[in-house]
């Protein structure tokens, strides 16, 4: 048996090359004979391809910085003969390559950590109103700078690098494009994938501003191939699936979403996304997508769903996937924006209400709400003060 | 009086400032002596200024096309003190600039249709399975061709333009930044407003392949100035309003967001977007954020705000701002995505259902599934068919 071909979205040593890379173990049990990883144009070509019968493919689907990527959703909800059977994660993390044994940077030192900070000062305190925006870079010699680059994207996510080692930020069509053309001199920054993939010296790693940035990605198969996929995984011995199910209610009008969302209540299901799009192309209209812990032939899913599509509504299984080992944190209240109003309930102590252990001058409305509430819980005079019409806007 | 300052993300001639230039004239009602643009690094530090007090901004907050701009979406649940009070939409077209007087390319002319149409055939008939992106471009000497400049987003969303005059794409920081530094004998693509502000002759206007898309921008003030701004609507004459809500629900498991919808759709109101998140940082967490068609100072939703309040969940009014006209289409059945289950109730003619008009090897299983349908609506039979089982993947 040939190896399984994997589209995914090229040029090499993108992050989604990254995703189908790390997803190849998770895909044994799928595909014993080993997958082909094979880069692909674009998203629709990769749908193409998956129905077209030659391959599996792998698109982004959610970031937890960005959310989700809705063209791919918007694609898969409209695409014919297609569905998602496994979800992998990818934290997105950039490492820092040169050419290898490039002598121009690799005694590259980072500069003082006070001039670094010059720039995020002069924006924090600028005080004129001239139409301008202030630059990002030290007042250093451009043409004594080395270039770093990648992706605008990339390049905005590694700013605190750029400016320690003063580099001059040159834009590329991708982060893998930038490593696939790395110049003698040069700094390019990409998915780890990119070092052995172009044979390129990791002169830094993880240098991101943001650690904890993951993106989620779906494989794709033929539909008709789903379920034979998903009997294998419950074969492996997986017992818990999530599914994302597209719903568009034929009918609208206030409740429509209440009524629908009433039918999961009841039958216990729990959701773990959900979120509301017009359908392609027609501003105004709804379609709902939501993300739950259930396979659609457990019972309790299946009869939601049977009970939907009854009712008139139009209703679409996107993808199946073996559930997600995931954090299940209460909801305290420290985790609470600033701002805005909550009250203190039976089921909540006072101490540990919003706005205890907040310091400083930011956190003032957010006290006065709690030094309101603390002696008012269980009553309705939280409605009349300041903080509460502050936050309401009511 | 002076005049009111309205930061947007620079530099100069981005979409934002767009969206500023056009917020003018519907912002004279607020600010009487007129608005000064003035450009800023990032939207963290637009709210910062206008957490300061020192003007108003204005930020990107949802495209029909890409969905919401989620980190802007975060930034305004997280922030203390800042509110948004109006909402304007920006059509997303390029225009395609020269250099005033460049002789270079004021000759240029599109390539035959023919030689254009190849990259696409290329890519859908591909046949081989070797590890290779296929090129966008036709087989023409690169060192020949004309260079056009924009961010790789508004590269992407210009491909036909770019193969059109056979262009050498080249990536820009921003599409501003490419019409700012635009040379002799190059392309930059970019908003309208860069022709007057860097004094650029428009070689064509409107160039985008995709008609229609739009981004939405919130307009945002001090939290404190809110009330008077929106009293100063209602001033004008403005009766209705849209309010866009923050929840937070203290409990959670299934059923949290259904109990939810319920005092919504009790009170009559109507949504007209809604979506979860985690909160910021907090993985496993849900925020839920609705926009509504109504005011919080509004009896409907008042008593909602007040009932789940008094329930003990987080609430904060994100934005109140005039109501917006918008299309109201109801849900015919040719909306529909490809694919999925819907069967025809009472409320619907056969003649109206999915599969109707629908032409060849595609819309199989939506043919299946009417033909289905239409010949059991009302009973049960649906569920068994294999259309159901691959759709529903039960």
């Amino acid at each position: 048996m040939a190896k399984q071909a994997l589209y995914y979205l090229g040029p090499q040593g993108t992050f989604t090359h990254q995703a189908a890379a790390d997803a190849e173990r998770a895909l044994q049990a799928y595909a014993p004979e080993g997958t082909e990883l094979i880069a692909a144009e674009d998203v629709p070509a990769i749908i193409r391809m998956v129905q077209g019968g030659r391959g599996w493919g792998v698109i982004a689907w959610e970031n937890n910085v960005e959310g989700y990527v809705v063209p791919n959703l918007d694609a898969l909800i409209d695409v014919q003969g297609v569905a998602g059977f496994a979800r992998i994660g990818v934290d997105i993390s950039f490492d820092a390559f040169t050419l290898a044994g490039d002598s121009t940077v690799s005694h590259m030192s980072p500069v003082a950590a006070d001039s670094v900070a010059v720039s995020e000062d002069v924006t924090r305190n600028g005080q004129t109103h001239e139409e301008h925006a202030v630059s990002a870079m030290p007042n250093v010699d451009a043409l004594a700078r080395l270039e770093v680059s990648a992706h605008p994207h990339g390049l905005a996510q590694c700013r605190h690098f750029i400016e320690q080692y003063q580099l001059l930020p040159v834009p590329a069509t991708s982060n893998a494009a930038a490593c696939r053309d790395l110049k003698p001199g040069q700094i390019a920054l990409g998915p780890a994938i990119c070092g052995p993939l172009y044979g390129l010296h990791t002169f830094a790693a993880q240098v991101q501003d943001y650690q904890g940035a993951r993106t989620e990605f779906l494989m794709l198969g033929p539909r008709d191939e789903a379920p034979d996929l998903l009997q294998a995984a419950r074969v492996q011995g997986v017992a818990e699936f999530e599914s994302i199910i597209a719903f568009i209610p034929l009918s609208t009008g206030p409740g429509v979403l209440a009524n629908l969302l009433d039918v999961l209540r009841d039958a216990g299901l729990n959701m773990t996304s959900f979120i509301s799009r017009p359908i392609k192309g027609h501003d105004g209209t709804y379609i709902f997508i939501a993300t739950i812990d259930a396979a659609p032939w457990q019972d309790s899913l299946r009869e939601v769903l049977a009970e939907v599509v009854s009712h008139g509504d139009w209703v679409k299984t996107l993808a199946v996937y073996p559930r997600r080992e995931r954090p299940n944190p209460p909801v305290d209240a420290w985790m609470l924006p600033t701002g805005g109003v909550h009250v203190a309930t039976g089921t909540m102590s006072a101490d540990a209400m919003p706005g205890d252990g907040v310091q400083g001058e930011s956190a003032e409305t957010t006290h006065e709400v709690a030094a309101q509430t603390r002696r008012t819980a269980h009553t309705d005079d939280w409605q009349h003060t300041a903080a509460t019409r502050r936050e309401l806007l009511w």
